[in-house]
C-alpha cells in the first residue's frame, strides 16, 4: 500500500516532469540550449522501460512511462518546430 | 533473464539522458531554454523512484535512478551556475 502509493507519487512526478519545458518552449517559441539527444536517447529508454515494466507485470511503470513518452513526444515535435524556425 | 536485459538496456539509456544535455551547456555556457521547473521535479520523481525500488527489491529500478539523481544534480548545479552567469 505505501510501496504503492511513493510508486503513484514517483510516478506522478516524472510522467509529468516535461510539461513545464514543453510550456517553456511554447512561450518562448526557443529550444537552442536543449539537447536533442537527451530527448531521443530519453526517448529510446522510456520505450525499453514501458517493455520492462510489462515484462514485470508492473503497471506503475507501464503507466508512468506511458504518459512519460507522450509528453516527450509532444517536446520532440516542439524542438524540430522551433529548431528549424531558427534557422 | 531477457527481462533484466530490457530493464538494464532501459535503465542505461534514462539513467545518462542528462549528460549530453550537461555537454551541451558546458559548451554553451546557456541555459535559459532549460526548464528549472522540469529539472527540480524530476529531481524529486527520481527521490522516489528509488525509494519504491528499494521497498520493492528491485535492484535495477534502484541504481537507474541513483545514477540519474547523479547527473540531473549536476546539470541543476549547471543550471545556476549559467542562469547566474547571464542575469
Amino acid at each position: 500500500m505505501l510501496c504503492t502509493l511513493i510508486g503513484l507519487s514517483a510516478a506522478t512526478l516524472t510522467m509529468f516532469s516535461f510539461v513545464p519545458q514543453i510550456i517553456r518552449s511554447l512561450r518562448t517559441k526557443s529550444v537552442k540550449d536543449v539537447s536533442p539527444v537527451t530527448l531521443f536517447q530519453f526517448f529510446a529508454g522510456v520505450f525499453l522501460w514501458i517493455i520492462y515494466g510489462i515484462l514485470r507485470r508492473d503497471p506503475v511503470i507501464i503507466i508512468a512511462n506511458a504518459v512519460t513518452i507522450i509528453t516527450l513526444s509532444v517536446l520532440i515535435f516542439l524542438y524540430f518546430k522551433f529548431d528549424k524556425g531558427v534557422k
